[in-house]
């Protein structure tokens, strides 16, 4: 079955849903990333987002497209925590219950956070158990309507109002933008983000940008098909360690990006370190990727516009603290 | 000699003059935040704010406002570190030296931030010299024009435009203010954000906030004339432990302030927790002391629209990893 691709009118549509329920986040500058880099750097704060990460976009977005039964079967979702936050506090609002199959080994942060929202979280060993496995057996079990963390088009649209709201703040300035720069899992927030920039900046040059041992993202757009990461643990950057990309957002960047950035662990906690003692930002290590990425770099760009992406900022005090020390 | 005291119009003076130097930090709002306190509060970071605080803007208005020759004399100030940076990165932008005489037991990364501005660092003992002192010597053997961190009317025009922009922004919204805190040491951003508040929103309450045991702005509003502290040292609020308030800022603030508010240490610890857990902002503990009253009176009242002021977020990991921890 040919799967529905999402188109920029998707993302305008999902600005109206999302306006006064997400937050619009500021475009934000910093002058010593601006020295460092030799860039003139956007900041997009998503870590500011309601939930911490920019994941309340897609879910709220996704949920609102639902009927009013399928939301009286409830929500059901995979996702390491953001994901699961957003689905959490979106069907809350909706009025609906909701089940996140996590990690055993996810951010205690993220957990307490989800079961904040009343949603029902529900643990798996990433070592023995697939979670798509466990999630189906949720499924049946409860009947409940699965909004899949990035393979999903309206989720995609949600995340796609990061890009639209980069691009009018940056066409109200000076209407000038060089690269882009996403934090990217599975690709969904890459992908709309994608769909908007490139709509109102055909020319800038857009990037998706991971941690290193999992970067089936960048061999995918090298390639041209879907590869996978050769293990499914092992990286701080919890948020963003997909299998490999996601279809529905792979057909829109394989033709929209320029290509793959990459980055080490070590390299996500600098710039972790960087966003406190600098931005006065706390961003959690899959949300400090692009950041990580401008500042390894951004000399080669130097005098360009680049707008980064900070995707997110539930980090656990143990992570956070061996960053800044 | 009768000093001059600021008013509404050397606000819109000095937001002329700051334009495009300062950042027009966001207005922010945090479901959080709103859900645990009851109101509907508004957030205006100035931790993002160049130098890591609002110092600057107060630091370059002043400085714009001096004529060349004095201008090459070079800038001196007394700061425990924020004024410091202020200073520091305003008189690089116009070229001139600075000297700051900072406690010796100042904040390490005020200290280090400082001299990233090129600016001399000349430290005393808290405990055994008087800063004005050697302030006055530093004076004597330099020429130079020193820009007090409070008790300059220039400085409190530039301090003024958070409450304009804090103005302008609610009132581009839906134009309700009923209460606003301001993070209080000699007085200066008090008086600043007062005068602009006041001017458009002549209902709204003003408060001081302030940490226990170094309540002289409190007790200053109760007895109509300017107390002291006890003592000189001894709170983790290092960014706001002035001797007494200024005298030109209490001038307006004597007319315009509803009170002050106080918050324990520990209530300064737990404030910055929560913005490292919700609001995702990295804040110091003097910038925290009005989120601390929020989160301390909001429940009394409820409903109402509250406008907090996050003044820095030049803080230590050490103290960072306390809070968070």
């Amino acid at each position: 079955m040919s799967e529905y691709i999402p188109t920029y009118d998707d993302i305008l549509s999902a600005a109206k849903t999302i306006n006064g329920e997400a937050v619009r986040t500021p475009l934000l500058r910093n002058d010593a990333l601006d020295k460092v880099t030799g860039c003139k750097v956007y900041i997009k704060p998503e870590n500011l987002q309601r939930t911490g990460s920019f994941k309340f976009r897609g879910a709220y977005n996704a949920i609102s497209k639902l009927n009013d039964k399928e939301r009286e079967r409830g929500i059901l979702a995979n996702s390491s925590g953001n994901h699961a936050q957003g689905i959490g506090d979106a069907s809350r609002m909706f009025g609906c219950a909701s089940t996140i199959v996590m990690p055993a080994d996810a951010p205690v942060m993220k957990v307490e956070r989800t079961k904040s929202y009343d949603a029902k979280v529900i643990h798996f060993d990433r070592a023995k158990e697939d979670r798509d496995v466990v999630l189906a057996r949720v499924e049946k079990e409860t009947g409940g309507v699965i909004v899949h963390p990035y393979n999903n088009a309206m989720v995609i649209a949600g995340q796609g109002t990061v890009g639209l709201e980069i691009a009018e703040d940056i066409m109200a300035l000076d209407g000038e933008l060089d690269r882009v720069i996403a934090c990217t899992g599975g690709g969904g927030l890459t992908a709309g983000v994608a769909l908007a920039i490139n709509h109102h900046f055909p020319d800038a040059k857009i990037y998706s940008s991971e941690p290193e041992r999992f970067e089936d993202y960048k061999r995918s757009l090298k390639s041209g098909k879907l590869e996978r990461n050769a293990t499914t643990a092992g990286s701080i950057c919890d948020a963003i360690i997909a299998p490999t990309p996601g279809s529905v957002g792979f057909e829109v960047n394989k033709n929209l990006l320029h290509s793959g950035l990459v980055v080490s662990d070590e390299e996500a906690l600098t710039a972790i370190k960087f966003a406190y003692e600098e931005l006065k930002l706390v961003v959690e290590p899959g949300g400090a990727v692009a950041l990580a990425a401008v500042l390894k770099y951004g000399k080669e760009w130097a005098g360009e516009t680049v707008t980064i992406i900070l995707s997110g900022g539930n980090v656990d005090p143990d992570i956070f603290v061996r960053a800044i020390s």
